[in-house]
């Protein structure tokens, strides 16, 4: 058992099981090389402040260095004893440098360490979020490119309802993740306060130059009150909520890769390479990859929950209950930049089967709004071209025909104002191309948000 | 039973418990305002286009008016038979204006409408929001600098740790609700997206002047992808989070006042006509403001959950699961903004008792850091003085005194560095003030901070 | 403002917007028929204690019975200044009957009180829950029974697998439910406990009868912990997860039924009363209420989380964060009573393609296993038939033929064993029904299943 | 790259990125021995059914013991290319006894492994948590009858109620956990089901003895529906959810013993040995194990949540969503029975500070009830000697006295009725001793509730 720095006031010893219990060197260690970095930053702080001498700050920036080695080459163990990893590098750093390791905790308590720690990790990795889905977003503009005459059945209620271009669909993912970056880049403008300096909860009674050291690690600007510095997990929290979103926008975009590469809808081919075989049937090709990220979306929900629990009706300042925040964070962002990375690789190697999916549009109907309209630019309030469009649906169905396959009689047995005009009007790619509004399915439309998009992520 | 808009394809009515089982006009005439303001301006946009001609819109215009006075007087019947909102005021205006009001819907769906709906609500809600919170901000600032001067023992772990300005532990709220204030505006410009002119998914093909739209309903952006457009809640689950994380931050503030208004602790009095009493025991006085909107936590955790469960894996575009988010949605901003109305009134009429609160600071220890940080100033390496005053605390517990009356004698008798300075150095007010880091409690600083605050409020 | 009970300690009048926050009369007074069954028992009590007169008694009861009519003809008025429904009755009682109604309280709390009236709710509510669950296992086994030869394709990862019996797919809800009914029972029984008589928090000094109250009240036992009897609400928690888990089978239901009866698998017919159409397509009939259901699995799940919040970290006994545990219960069991009755109804109408079901099962190689199968009896390992198969599979593939229209000679050229019997073999129907172990898809299994199952919900 | 026991359809390679992010061998290589009790099990079956010969037989049961001695030994290698435990296993078997192996996975999936798999782990799991629970009832009704004449103040809003045993409150937690222990059975006994012999999804066309099986591997009964057996993990969620409420539970217990070991209330001293320091206050001894324990309540609520998120509107059979049930699984066992152990060990070594509880008793007007009784017994209508009582307090606190301390003029001057016998009737000691009914605190009922607990635990 390591000797504990706070242990002059304990007659007893620590009991073993409650040691491994409280512990958290075992996943805090993710967070060495921020814990390093921001005790090299505090060390200069100290030097500045003369709080220490320059020498000792030469001796303790070069047993830091040390440690630090130690760590990217694996050489640094770890045990449970040592409690976290703030306690495990001083430790540490007072077997290579001596006594003088003791003085870099001057003025710093482990609360403000740990907040500012995690800040940097989170900042580290939203960046990185920011950047991959900035990946797929590109996955999805080029394959909307690509793609971007496809015609396929649009849906409602998972029931055919107008016919759209592929590429508008995907588009529509391009704007959920469009959204998530803001969200994110949101969350990470609001997390660059620097926490360091607010001690245990008080401040620190020593001048430590707190702009130096936001601008040294990088943050924009200092934390106004230290009993909210070392109590705040809003940044864990807004994280774990834009992951929550991320995850929810992939998990629909994954159940519609799911079905529309199902033989039944036969839109899509999956990239092979992507999809798993069974144990005991032969044929079988599973969209796993798909399958295991909409799963995971329920990890991250649950990562949310976790936080939102821990945090409620917490007093201040500090509780061990926060030490709480840290698996399920990092367990989000790996979970979401695996996703992503995967994701955006697998969505470029898919296949359309074009022919399969225009056929697709061009049955069950979906061009009944355009008989509708068709009727309503004759001057039929819009209802009651609803009404009409309606039975003309139904006798086409009891039929076993399209709406285009009916002969000009039968249509204008519903309404005397339909004329021949009316099959030009209701063709597939007509419906399309006439839903040019802003943001509408027209092939004018979406090339131009496909342009724009491009110019967005360049 | 009401006539179904879409009744023409159905050959069957509609069995009464699935009628009501799906209506949602239960609850969605809460929108019916935000229906009508979104109804007027579709109709101009729709004369406009020349779809409809000025005389028809002038008795459409005349409707929706007459109904809008219905609703505000309570006299508008609703039943489930006319499933929502928008049916419902359709069908009330084609009863006032005859066939002519069913041409309102031409281009429009259901899908835009209500995505138009909930976004006009949200939006107006959270600005309800971000006020109340900023009138709970005020109520605190105000007496933090009626306090600002009251000392308290300031808590980690709920052990004494450090004396603290009460005023800057009031404060540190403030902080959490500036960042509840700037997640919500975030929040607010990400949803600034008018969706109308989406049509069921795709667009309309009526040359609807969107842009006009946008100005008129108030809209900073037109959406850029009808699909998303009408599938879209995340504006819905973002708002929800910051309803919780809100709420959050209320429960931890309820906690600590439920904390420090009970007799063990005795630091605040409640105004007694927020507390309530016991149907049995005659000597009560229960914090239950306080501990329900801690509870209510709670509610907007759930709904958050519930939102965030109806969009996992949901394909596009709409889906009738998307009713769903209405009721969570509804709870939740009604809970805040209750809660939030009563909390500032409640913290203002909160009383202190100063010299009970200050006693309190001044035992448990609370100025060991400072015997510490004294050491490290005569040299000792932090972890040492650490250690040493750890031993002197142990001691001065065995002999049931504080730090402070401790002979200089008994205190040298840990460290000869010790001399008579010690006692000013360690006295409570000295240790609030040493800690002049920015955030720091001093109360120079504090003091700076609600200048700040109350220049941020106005 | 009615006088409060607990007046007598308060100089002050409660705040109006307090005594709004805190009032539950507007959801509480679902419980007033409980909680005048329970005054009833606990005016005998009081009687048979002595602690009140026969004559008193015979008051008292009148009283509540007058109250109890006029709850039943809605004729009683309910203001949030008497708070919660007991106050209210007890109010009511005192004016009806004098001063003598201020008697009916002796030794009993609102604290014992309401944690009787919520158990002999949810006692009731989750009984009738078992009945609904139980009609909807009826409607499954009767339509099972229906349809019991008919053949489908059974799929995993919504691929098609190996072919089933439809009617076996349909029993693996059966058996859902079965477990959803298990665990209420289980429920049922553990919240069986009379929790009168438990006071504020330490019990009564009166000599209520408990033993008497319990069998009157229908209580199985009585509560061996008067402070455990006051701050419990598993009984809440554990209905509400109960609750979740049927409803997630029910989702589960509810998307295979959306699937497949979406013309892209085109396997069932739904009763097209129990779908609605589109406001601005002609064509469509949504599953609305399969979506509803579906999505109504959020708000159960949100219900769940928001009790298990108020619950966390709570200190014992009462306090009045359990008030917010009655409207997501209640909200929870009017949406899964609601559910399940409308899906037995629902589903008992459904119709079959039984055509096109049995064609899709004989396509997308779904007797892959079976050619490993019968390779495997002709004595080659499994893995060796399995690799053997895939190679025949793809080769199939290519040719845009099913395995069964493959040559002999074709199918030889992956292994000499192959005989032809093989075709017989892999017959669609060989292949469901030699599945024959225990729970397996063979038509004599099912069938003795679905008896089973009839016996067991007759 | 290993060999993909389901090569033989795919002309491809997996991509590496899938290949790594669909192994699920990193967490579930802690299900191996009972994959390996599930496959000797199944070998035997097998061979009794004469799919293998008894040569055979021997050889792979042999294999599967040199295998289990591996993974005993940890010598046994893993990697990500071997996708899961189970197919690591086989290829192991492969290796060592050669294509023989490759006959044990003949009509058995790993769809109807993994459920086998879990449940033996579920099973186990949760029968050592019962153990554990009741490891900590011991620990609980060994202390309150080591304390069992303490009188404490029992609380109610956090706010003295009534005077109660210390051991009656400690009691309140023994039945919570008794009620967790009889949910975990139930819970036992509906997952008590053999899944084996239901293939992929429709059953096993080989004549395996599914009864030997079941007796075999020490299951109660057999699967009914093998589409449900391999689509089921309601006996997760129930495990998560059992996991929650215990966790809930111990979380209310922590905050009990964190408010009453905090200086303010000074009732218990928990032992040091279980308690941590601080980094930079020398004089804290922080109660960071109870705090852990708090939070850990929100991982396993989120545990549930993951879930039951994935489950939602997941269609039948396997879906590899399903993988994601294990790592929350794990998680949320490993942290139970954690927080369980600890618990029992630190409980048993809680010291009370008698004096000052008793004292806290007395104080606070918790004896206000009794006089309000005290009244009630001379006739007065308890509301209105509840109104006097309230009075009567109101004057002691005025006069800064307990009610005791009032002389009995004082007393009289709020109701004639009082004699001079209320001092004796308002004793702390007659005050507790007087609620003895079923479940109250008096010492006699408590003394009782912890003998008949003492033998329910034997």
């Amino acid at each position: 058992m390591a000797k504990k720095p706070w242990g002059g006031r304990f007659p007893e010893k620590t009991d073993e099981l409650a040691e491994e219990f409280t512990a958290s060197i075992s996943f805090d260690k993710r967070l060495s090389t921020y814990d390093i970095k921001g005790s090299m930053a505090y060390c200069e702080a100290l030097a500045k402040a003369g709080v220490i001498s320059q020498d000792e700050k030469t001796q303790i920036l070069r047993g830091l260095k040390e440690i630090e080695g130690e760590i990217e080459e694996g050489t640094l163990p770890f045990s449970a004893s040592t409690e976290d990893i703030h306690m495990h590098i001083e430790q540490r750093l007072i077997e290579k440098i001596g006594e003088t390791g003791g003085k870099l905790h001057t003025g710093r308590s482990r609360n403000d360490q740990i907040a500012l720690d995690l800040r940097l990790f989170v900042k580290e990795e939203t960046a990185a979020i920011i950047d991959l889905v900035q990946g797929l977003q590109a996955s999805l503009v080029g394959w909307a490119e690509k793609h971007v005459d496809a015609i396929m059945p649009g849906y409602t209620h998972l029931r055919k309802a107008q016919p759209i271009l592929l590429s508008h669909q995907v588009m529509a993912y391009y704007e959920m993740f469009k959204r998530d970056r803001g969200r994110m880049i949101d969350a990470l403008n609001r997390m660059d306060v620097l926490p360091l300096g607010s001690g245990a909860l008080a401040g620190t009674p020593y001048p430590i130059d707190q702009t130096y050291l936001a601008e040294r690690l990088g943050f924009a600007e200092i934390s106004r009150n230290s009993i909210d510095a070392v109590s705040d997990r809003d940044f864990v929290a807004e994280t774990l909520f834009c992951c929550s979103l991320l995850m929810m926008h992939l998990s629909r975009l994954c159940e519609e890769l799911i079905l529309w590469s199902a033989p039944e809808f036969g839109f899509l081919r999956l990239p092979q390479a992507f999809c798993t075989g069974s144990s005991i049937m032969p044929q079988k090709a599973n969209p796993d990859v798909l399958e295991l990220i909409r799963a995971k979306t329920g990890r991250v929900y649950g990562a949310l929950i976790a936080v939102l629990t821990v945090l409620k009706a917490l007093p201040l300042a500090y509780n061990r209950d926060l030490q709480e925040d840290k698996e399920p964070l990092f367990n989000a962002v790996d979970t979401v930049k695996a996703s992503l990375k995967i994701m955006a690789v697998l969505f470029a190697n898919i296949e359309i089967h074009g022919e399969k999916m225009r056929k697709a549009a061009s049955e069950g109907y979906t061009n009944a709004t355009d008989l509708a309209d068709y009727l309503t630019n004759k001057g039929i309030p819009f209802r009651e071209a609803h009404q009409i469009t309606g039975k003309a649906v139904l006798h086409a169905e009891e039929k076993g025909k399209n709406l285009d396959a009916l002969s000009l009689e039968e249509l204008r047995s519903f309404s005397p104002l339909i004329g021949k005009d009316v099959f030009d009007y209701i063709r597939i790619e007509n419906a399309v191309n006439r839903r040019n509004s802003i943001g509408g399915t027209a092939r004018q439309r979406v090339a131009e948000q496909i342009k724009k998009a491009k110019k967005e992520l360049s």
